[in-house]
């Protein structure tokens, strides 16, 4: 395995301490798998909590700091961190009598870890509301993964909570972000699991796989390599379809490299999307470019579309700065 | 060759309009592949133009903006732009009666642009100055190649010219960043070059290679794939002795990605940076990691130490908005 890695069990532990020494005037670590904001937000503001499993850096941990979140509890290498450090981080953002919005991307791990923290907070009369993300188009409703969404999600409720919006208000925005955003995944070359060392799954040379999730999940089938513009007509097309856009909407679109795949393929991307949302009238009113929740070093990307209101543009622009989103 | 492309000739045009329409609050094309702020600085402000090949997404039309670079001047992939577009470019910096200071990071083609235009902007008496990277300590002095330092020297300069520092200072500040800074590279696997679709260098699958070059040069031999720690270790034992840091000093570290290599590992990294700089009493006051200027999908990274002073670290701090560094 050709990674900069010291012993794999200690992986998550170490990346954790080295991201924090990275940012130390942004971020620190609360108990040993939590990332919290180094400066706590005013008291009174609602707190934003995510979750999820390490080695997508810099998701999930890069979006803490001010306008976004105000912890991310962190698994080991690509599974959920588990109820109890959940439940901790929950308490912990509640305990000066704050109120903490739990978004989860939905894989069956993170729901089971959120599902039993949320019982626990709960029983225990905190003020805690949860949004789960679903956008993945591959798969049927009621069965989609949350991908690079959660980013669009964090900023615009982490707006309304930077605000001073009550929980009610920041869940409304963040359910009306997610509710009106679809993903979809194409990946054409695959990354070594960090702690086994074995490939994440197999593909041909000149294959790609449209609606592959985050860990390697199968999609809508494989199919030649096509071309950026070619590749992004397909992806594009189904995204616009099932979301339902029409002609003068206004759209956020964002495109996350899964690791290895360069910014200049994802340029020529979003050259393409300009050209197919001018041609069917579709406003293209904000973006996002870069690399968000990545899989190691798997090729491929994701390409995000978001039906946006005029309040929504408004959280999406309001100021941000974590390590790794930052809007001025 | 598994990328997302188009032609392969028309690349770079069309890399750089994706990009362009990708942040038009922050750039625009002028010509056909030179990158300006979307918005120009205010008149009388002295102007910063770089140059240099492109295919190393984000870097360089990244760092146009705010606080940093007024333009940027794009080659073919890891090709020199040229001399005509160079002159071109400082030219229309210098339109309104402004200063321009040209920043070049020593690579053969790039110095050749940049002197052929450096003699028509002085006989056309422009008031242009020009500064040269040249950090990669890979090589003897004289010799070395310009790396991811010149973010740094963007960073600096780029904040004296918007405060309205006089051409004079912005050089001075500008050579003071590159004469304290030492860059060391690591590479573990290659990339393809998207024009020819040939890997850019080979190395067996147990190998990496310290001091390489942005484009597969060769560097100070190979050796058996070590661990983050061991290669951290040799990197910053190397970067500190050429630098000549004693203890108390204060550093600027940074990480730069090559492609492939994770921010994971680059966190583990830099967690042993910390700790190599605690044991030799050095000060680490700033430091930056992510993906500035890679190569491809290129697996390695580079390190960048460079010794600062206040008003250095008080340049780096200064706001910056760009698509691909920003400070708040």
């Amino acid at each position: 395995m050709k990674k900069f890695i010291n012993d794999p069990k200690q992986l998550v532990p170490e990346l954790l301490e080295g991201y924090t020494l990275a940012f130390p005037r942004h971020v620190k670590l609360y108990g040993s798998n939590t990332v919290v904001r180094a400066t706590p937000k005013a008291g009174g503001k609602v707190r934003l909590i995510t979750i999820g499993g390490s080695g997508h850096e810099p998701g999930l941990s890069g979006f803490v700091g001010r306008g976004m979140l105000d912890a991310s509890v962190a698994g080991e290498i690509f599974a959920a961190p588990g109820a109890v450090k959940c439940i901790e981080a929950l308490r912990d953002a509640c305990a000066g009598g704050q109120s903490a919005l739990l978004i989860v991307l939905n894989h069956a791990g993170d729901v089971l870890s959120a599902n039993i923290a949320m019982q626990e907070v709960e029983r225990e009369r905190l003020d805690v509301k949860m949004v789960l993300t679903e956008e993945d188009i591959s798969n049927p409703i009621g069965d989609r993964r949350g991908l690079v969404g959660c980013v669009a999600v964090y900023k615009v409720a982490g707006a309304a909570a930077e605000e001073g919006a009550p929980l009610e208000k920041c869940c409304e925005v963040a359910q009306r972000m997610a509710d009106n955003m679809r993903t979809l995944a194409v990946a054409v070359r695959t990354a070594t699991h960090p702690s086994t060392g074995l490939p994440i799954f197999d593909l041909e040379d000149d294959e790609m796989e449209i609606g592959m999730g985050q860990h390697g999940e199968s999609g809508t089938g494989r199919m030649q390599l096509k071309t950026a513009d070619e590749t992004t007509e397909i992806m594009l097309e189904r995204l616009i379809a099932d979301l339902g856009v029409n002609a003068g909407e206004e759209l956020l679109v964002m495109l996350n490299g899964a690791g290895a795949t360069t910014l200049m393929e994802l340029y020529l991307v979003f050259r393409c999307v300009t050209r197919v949302l001018q041609a069917k009238e579709i406003k293209l009113v904000r973006s996002a470019i870069g690399e968000f929740i990545t899989t190691q070093e798997q090729a491929g990307f994701q390409m995000t579309v978001a039906r946006m209101d005029r309040e929504l543009i408004e959280l999406w622009d309001a100021p941000a700065d974590t390590p790794f989103f930052k809007m001025l």
